[in-house]
């Protein structure tokens, strides 16, 4: 080894590593992807005026680790959410209950290393968020997808599911449900289903892990109660955050648990607190603020939805299938069979459009082939449709459809 | 099962879990623990304007996740760190070698996850930082310390431990060391010995991780350059920390690794990025105002150190010793052999005072039983000579240390 030879890490390396991650090269001219917001309805005066408030009256407590709030998070925000959780999903808890997370994918890594371990088997809905599948995967845990129809996750498929499991002596470890605003199909599971699971939940003693964190943005203001709030017997374990309400470079979300599995999840958060200035602008902002901002944020992304649907019947005619989601930030579209959408998604990223192909969403990598996630709250109107072009013309010179001539009746029709 | 009985969670827990949290009940009313900082040296004027400059500015970018800055964190802080480190610590590097994190236990977390399996082995200073102990104890790592002197890392025992792993066929992992202001015993290795490490390190293929997280806080306000900086082959990881030099609560540490190890890690950071507000204050704040905050920080940290060591030498006399370290927020005192700190430590809490005790601190249990580290930062003068007074109490009760009579004359004598 010459002197000038850089030191070689490779033989250190461990098995099992994901592969490196290539240099970033920035977003793409049209992004479709990811949890980003309108960055119109960032409230950045509130925001502002919070900080300053906040700041001004317990800045010198950011000295201590945990603001002395202990570990569990700033206090004032558990207590809000006390309050917002009990207005909005119907749970009753006390903030002692709660604790706040760095986003609720540290909920997800907290929840997964206290109940899983490799080998273990956990029910999923079919078309789930990627960022639970991928993380399953490197555990080395069996996801099983459960089907969905448009009210979201199957029950007569769970009991049947949890049934076959019982007889080949599994336990799966959870049930995890994004029941409302489902990612990536934005449906809404009805309460009668939601009682349904937990009815199953108790009987075979799994326990539910409810991802409630797209459930402010629902068009018309109202959902069904939080499993979380309609469990009798407390196996729910409910995540939440405010990167969809708020602000997603704001890392905060929050876990409601069992004391059981919050003390054990307690143990395992040894990161010394999530944000401090983040968990007090947010308590300062959202105590007064948070029910009148969120209705203006969701009639905003109202409208870009209508904006995408319009776009993708213009440009894509009968070729894109979609039902309109109840809320959220995303639909989920359906190409023709003969589609490909991992073959598209490189495709429309060299010519600019970044979107995310099915079957990074979906346990079931056939079905989802031809499907995609767009998403709608970050780009302009105007980069909506243009992005939605420039993506139609892509598939067209990549798989033929949609056809141009579909097409240009489309339009003369309408 | 009836229907009032809760859902019983322990039949899925699997095995290794660390036990249950206890309920928090709030800090010591002396709390000598943790890396607590001064709550009148936050800067919080200074962190106000620079929130409403940068809010202003850029609040809009907080609906997109890392603020269009990638995933190796705020453009702009890591462009104030590549300033910085060359300054002070003689790092030369530029943005994309810098990755920002969630405090440096984050760094932590990455670093021993992209290189460490279950069975490994790694060397570390044998007095160490308890949190890096615990990580490694939970991921099934050997951690072999090396005794330090009053000059830090012994070389000879390096060399020698090296020699003897390599005759067994181990090749130990990384080198962990906290070279500027070791925590606990405060020492900073010289520039000679930092040399000797990095010709060990290149002689026996076993990377250095260099832990930088107390570094800006030095009395005389000069430190040899990092370790990282005089490496001619790059096999070395740096991380550091605003937690010391601003404020803890902040959750902002940092990592400069070569792109082979931070591609790596990269790809195991799945948290959507860390805290955007806390780097867009930081880097607002510290561009104009670090060079100047950070040697008024020291010398009010300066100041409690020698209360500390007076009110130690008031209250103990020569039961306890210690050498005043180079910097820091900690002391690391010996106290007679029949002391057990670890008993100290609950008969002290139980007194209102918390102290780390040593066997937490160190890979040696024995050598460390009878020693503790107090941190400074946090207390008031005042709590510090109080707090300082009853732990004398409670030693004295529990171990006949230190004797009543010595402390009497000591105090006739000053």
């Amino acid at each position: 080894m010459s002197a000038a030879s850089p030191f070689d890490f490779s033989p250190l390396l461990p098995a099992g590593l994901p592969a490196p991650a290539a240099r970033w090269t920035g977003l793409a001219k049209y992004s479709f992807v990811g949890g980003n917001n309108d960055p119109d309805q960032v409230p950045v005066d509130g925001l502002i005026e919070a900080v300053n408030a906040v700041l001004r009256r317990e800045g010198k407590a950011l000295a201590t680790y945990g603001l002395a709030s202990g570990p569990q998070g700033y206090r004032p925000l558990r207590e809000f959410l006390t309050a917002k959780l009990k207005r909005d999903a119907g749970i009753t808890c006390g903030a002692d209950d709660i604790m706040i997370v760095s986003g609720s994918l540290q909920a997800l890594d907290l929840v997964n290393q206290t109940l899983l371990a490799r080998g273990d088997t956990v029910l999923v809905e079919q078309e789930t968020y990627q960022g639970a599948l991928t993380r399953l995967t490197r555990l080395g845990v069996n996801a099983v997808g459960i089907p969905l129809d448009d009210q979201g996750m199957r029950m007569d498929a769970l009991a049947a599911t949890l049934a076959d499991h019982k007889r080949r002596g599994i336990t799966p470890k959870y049930i995890y449900t994004i029941p409302t605003v489902q990612n990536p199909t934005g449906s809404i599971l009805s309460q009668t289903r939601r009682a349904e699971m937990l009815k199953l939940s108790r009987e075979y003693g799994v326990p539910i892990f409810e991802d409630d964190c797209y459930a402010d943005l629902i068009w018309k203001g109202e959902r069904p109660p939080a499993i979380y709030a309609m469990s009798q017997h407390g196996g729910v374990i409910h995540i939440g955050s405010f990167s969809k309400s708020i602000a997603p470079a704001l890392r905060v979300g929050f876990i409601v648990a069992p004391w059981e599995m919050m003390s054990r999840m307690l143990a395992l958060k040894t990161d010394a607190g999530s944000g401090a200035l983040e968990q007090m602008v947010l308590a300062e902002y959202c105590a007064p603020h948070f029910a009148s901002h969120v209705p203006k944020l969701t009639r905003g992304l109202r409208a870009k939805l209508d904006t995408l649907m319009e776009a993708l019947n213009e440009q894509f005619g009968t070729a894109a299938e979609f039902e309109a989601p109840e809320g959220g930030i995303f639909l989920w579209v359906k190409l023709p069979d003969n589609v490909d959408t991992l073959k598209l998604y490189q495709a429309a990223l060299a010519a600019g459009v970044s979107i995310n192909p099915g079957p990074e969403w979906s346990t079931d990598k056939a079905y989802a082939g031809s499907r995609l996630r767009l998403c709608f709250a970050s780009p302009s109107h105007e980069q909506i449709r243009e992005g939605v072009a420039v993506l139609a013309e892509v598939c067209r010179k990549e798989f033929g459809v949609p056809e141009r001539i579909a097409n240009v009746e489309k339009r003369a029709s309408s």
